[in-house]
């Protein structure tokens, strides 16, 4: 069964449950494939944290056909990129190539994903490197500030755990539950294969059929399995506000506020987006004007939002000079209170839409976006939504939809993040500790 | 004056000295526009330290005709990204817009880089901005690395200079003396507009030329200008090997050591780039196979190669836990002494001949590379090499040049930096002082 979609996008499903989803763009020279996996951090147990990222890099370290070395040595070769990521419910491995070298990205991505060995010895060589990566990720502030944000806002639920695990977890992690969660978290069903550029869908399809280690030609074949639906339900949260401070001997002081926001199924997700991107999203938009443009008092603030499942997140970061924290803060939240009450402007919103159909329509230039684009809304949705679709959607908010989901969203910070050279939250400026209240 | 070049690629002088690099692609829906201007930090006298990037920030606060509001308000609207950078020797505002937006991506960036109005207040606030900047890249120990690392291989010449300037330098920069530094810098023979993307050349021509800010439809064209040429020239530099370290209380270690190499004119940067892809290039070179795929000593490990006008860089980077740093360092200095006494083999060169290959291709695929590829060959060169030029030369070199330039390059490691939670060089392992022994 395979459908036409709207643009070049179709979409099968194998017998084993695996879909694939290709859009074939003409005149690309690149090819982007991708397989999904429909599992990150928040589908592991507490015992064994930061599995699914471990896994991810386990997974390169040898297959039944190639040694680690060969894997390496077979994308090189062709200049392609070989690689994945982890977040907090997918994990997704890819190559972006030359079209002519797709056929090698495809067997070399279903390989690795579908055969590897995990083999003890390399399961150790390993830990050394994801612990690397951990104390790389603690030596840049601001990343450890979206850490630990979300440790905060989400704590109790399974989105709090870091992607990466922490320390002591990783080091617990032994070669058998690894082996236990790759076997029961990669299962056809939850999987997508997604595929963006001067490609062909049948081809594509006849390819992954015949791969010994999709199976999908042979015993799979008598066993037709539904794909996994999309993740659904609705997060039970009842942190009340908190402050935390991570104590780091650097020259700025970061700070990340927010609150806990919609869900990706919530409809009013179109309107936050454009009160994201009015609000902290570009060189126009509010906190850029009153924080840097104005004041002169950052260099760097935007906003944020992420959809999860069940909750999402919508915040604010700034980094300045210690000494100016109490004065960032203060402006902060004005900003944040005048458009929890007065909303945005038409000029501001009519401007904000055509920022995010512009970055939209330019992501459609690069193969590797498609491909996450397929991915993401055939794991996340179930189906693809094209960037027309999108484009509609957010040409339909109204002023009046911004102003209600800010009204919303704004008045109530629910957790603030400092990382900065403060040894105890008494020590932050009077501006953070009222930001809450 | 307009010479038709190899595949799309168009170039015109204007009267005033201005030269407008054009290409089309046909297809793309982004057009990327650059204006370039062939000063950076080497060309400021150590008075006013970190001019170039002053100013950079500056010229977007506003022109004769457009407040800082209003450029940004503009650029948003459509949804394109205004910025611009500065490097050692080059200063580039740039805009990447949908082709329908691209007289407006022109308009701006030219309205910003000849009619900025540089006002005292503004110098003051933005100020501050390009402190935050300092503060936020001393925050960052990899960035800080090879800031160290050039301030120490350099000593003694202008590219020891940090591009941001000092803490102490920017405090000390009045608005008269940056005034007067873009007055003197931004002189049309030294710049260029490069366009990239759906475009046409003779239309792009007859706007700039209409652009009061140009002026070369007017009084100028009486004045006809020649270009500037590259820079050349050998650098005297005679500093001995230096150790230096940065003491930071982060996670990791950070360490960068290397050597001067060859400069942008010199013919065995083609054998050099081959080097750099095999030995620390991807996953399948011999840098990242050696640490962390058989070792997991790092999860970051690679080589780098710089080129300026008379003079160059070859490095290598590793970052990992402190108590790793005596075993990473002697695994680098194996892995150096054997390629610089027994070169590469065929099977490795031809590896890295793909790998460079692919990634030149790809690139082609975006116009903000493309333009950076016309902006950078018209200052560096004078004129424009294809991809395709750039394969056949790589595609030229033997295994005798990279074996050569190994010998010359790897023997002798110039300088060594570290930046990590040592109080005193006396406290870092022996293999770090050894290395340069």
């Amino acid at each position: 069964m395979s459908i036409e979609l709207d643009t070049g996008v179709r979409r099968s499903v194998l017998p084993g449950g695996l879909r694939v989803v290709t859009e074939h763009v003409a005149g690309m020279r690149s090819a982007t494939v991708g397989l999904w996996v429909g599992v990150g951090s928040r589908d592991e147990q507490p015992a064994v944290a930061g599995a699914a990222h471990y896994l991810e890099h386990l997974l390169f370290k040898g297959t039944a056909q190639r040694a680690a070395t060969q894997i390496a040595e077979e994308m090189d070769a062709v200049g392609g990129e070989l690689n994945a990521f982890t977040s907090k419910e997918h994990t997704c491995f890819y190559a972006q190539v030359l079209d002519v070298d797709l056929p090698l990205a495809i067997d070399l991505v279903t390989d690795v994903v579908f055969e590897a060995r995990c083999a003890d010895a390399d399961v150790d060589t390993e830990r050394s490197v994801v612990l690397e990566e951990i104390a790389m990720r603690d030596d840049d502030p601001e990343d450890l500030l979206h850490e630990v944000f979300q440790e905060t806002i989400f704590a109790g639920h399974p989105l709090a755990r870091p992607v990466l695990g922490t320390e002591e977890s990783i080091r617990g992690l032994d070669p058998a539950a690894l082996r236990a969660f790759y076997r029961d978290s990669y299962q056809p069903p939850k999987m997508v294969l997604a595929v963006a550029g001067n490609v062909d869908h049948d081809d594509i399809v006849r390819r992954v059929r015949k791969s010994p280690a999709v199976g999908a030609d042979t015993a799979a074949d008598a066993v037709a399995t539904d794909p996994a639906p999309p993740r659904s339900g609705v997060a039970q949260l009842s942190t009340s506000g908190q402050l935390v401070l991570r104590t780091d001997e650097t020259e700025q002081a970061h700070l990340l506020l927010g609150t806990r926001a919609l869900h990706r199924h919530d409809e009013r997700r179109f309107a936050l987006s454009v009160l994201n991107a009015a609000l902290g999203g570009g060189m126009s938009s509010r906190l850029f004007q009153e924080i840097r443009e104005r004041r002169g008092l950052a260099y760097q603030v935007y906003s944020a939002m992420g959809c999860y499942a069940d909750t999402g997140l919508f915040s604010i970061y700034a980094g300045c000079q210690p000494e100016r924290l109490g004065e960032v803060t203060g402006v902060l939240r004005t900003t944040l209170t005048d458009v929890a009450t007065g909303g945005l402007t038409e000029v501001e919103i009519v401007r904000a839409k055509g920022q995010l159909r512009g970055g939209l329509v330019l992501g459609l230039e690069d193969t590797a976006s498609r491909m996450v684009r397929l991915g993401k809304n055939e794991l996340n949705y179930g189906r693809y939504y094209s960037v027309d679709d999108t484009v509609a959607r957010i040409d339909e908010v109204t002023v009046g939809d911004v102003a209600e989901i800010a009204a919303t969203l704004l008045r109530e910070v629910q957790a603030v993040a400092v990382v900065g050279p403060y040894s105890h939250v008494d020590e932050l400026p009077d501006e953070v500790h009222e930001v809450m209240a």
